[in-house]
């Protein structure tokens, strides 16, 4: 590996984690850089994404500071394309099988994450809505485990894992302090029923074993999570408000 | 490749087609089983697809025929972990590049088209909505098409092409014959500005490339489509004119 990565980051953002947690699990030299989501720098946009979207990965071209991005490096986005990029570049890392079979099973099981809990997670959090759908969407998702195995795909850690993790991870961290749009109450009525029903074993072990993973440790920060959620979370109340205020007048 | 493969399709399904282009790039031998949508057989839900979805592959197992799947059989599903499933199976069909950046490019690709230029195009079709979104996705999706080569990434025709290809034959199949829940007239105008307007030269010579390819015309049956997807806007048409009756009630 010759080749300089700069990653585009931001801490509160479960995407940017993925892709950390994959870097960290390949042993890549990488350059972090964070980007103020609320405040991003005037150069990101023209010279890194055209979306303004993290987490970005800058590859190739001569050596630069992030923040005087070189148009000579390629500029690769969207979390799960970078997931795949990882495991291309560092095929030894083995965070995705070299077996086709293996390989279809790991996408299906991201895929079906990505559409039948990512969603009802951003609802639950985000919008106020039932905390119902992401429950089925975990228990099916359960079903998709490997019954033995540590992890999602058995006992190698894998892709399927990292595109989980930070959600995971972020989700006991909202509901346990009661961060998000819902009514307050909902989110400890939701832990207490998934950390003591018998349903969920099978997904609390999986948790826990994310949970102790060092490449998931060293990439999340439980208490800055905690406190921009609060901040997020707090602005999202108050726009609803004026939304709501604006709607009855 | 010992192993069998025998492909659960319909005809009408842009996703189904998807595979079939990726097996015929791939020269590869397989079964194909077609699945009547409106009348499932009662053997393909519990043992092909617990979400009764096609296109699924069996993959491997013993010689069984395909209305007796066998559970020794492996069953992948989703479209597009199909299609990598077939570059991974068939490396030599060259439908995903060896090189990381390019298959990151490939899948950044593909994942734009699925966001930005599937769910307009469903909402104009299927539910009557403005075709303007539609426009816009296809705009911005043509400015990630290669500039010089034929395909989607350059010369070579990928997996990115394949994803893709079912959708422009049946838009075009579609509004061309004014199929869809949208007013009368709608489909034709979109046509003749996608047909005359500069903006859109380089979709218009990516689109005919497409049509011209043998795996793509082999797999597209343009009559066929013509008529099931009459015979399906009819009965759209019916339940939305009930439903907006029921409301009005």
């Amino acid at each position: 590996m010759d080749k300089q990565i700069t990653l585009y980051a931001a801490k509160i953002c479960p995407y940017t984690q993925r892709v950390e947690i994959a870097l960290s699990e390949a042993r890549a030299e990488y350059t972090r850089f964070e980007i103020d989501l609320q405040n991003k720098p005037a150069w990101f946009q023209p010279q890194v994404n055209p979306e303004s979207k993290v987490p970005t990965i800058a590859y190739g071209g001569p050596p630069v500071p992030p923040s005087q991005p070189s148009p000579e490096s390629v500029k690769i986005t969207e979390s799960l394309v970078l997931l795949e990029f990882v495991a291309d570049l560092f095929p030894q890392s083995r965070i995705l099988s070299s077996d086709p079979v293996e390989r279809a099973k790991t996408r299906f099981f991201i895929d079906f994450f990505s559409t039948r809990v990512a969603p009802p997670h951003v609802a639950a959090l985000l919008r106020g809505e039932s905390f119902e759908p992401l429950i089925r969407g975990l228990l099916g998702f359960q079903e998709l485990l490997s019954k033995e195995g540590m992890y999602a795909m058995g006992d190698q850690f894998s892709i399927a894992d990292i595109a989980v993790a930070p959600f995971i991870l972020r989700l006991e961290t909202a509901v346990t302090n009661e961060l998000g749009v819902y009514e307050p109450g909902e989110g400890t009525k939701f832990w207490s029923c998934y950390q003591s029903h018998p349903k969920f074993e099978r997904l609390r072990r999986y948790a826990a074993a994310l949970k102790e993973r060092e490449s998931v440790k060293s990439t999340y920060d439980s208490e800055y999570i905690k406190n921009a959620y609060s901040k997020r979370f707090e602005m999202f109340k108050a726009q609803r408000k004026v939304a709501a205020a604006a709607t009855a007048a």
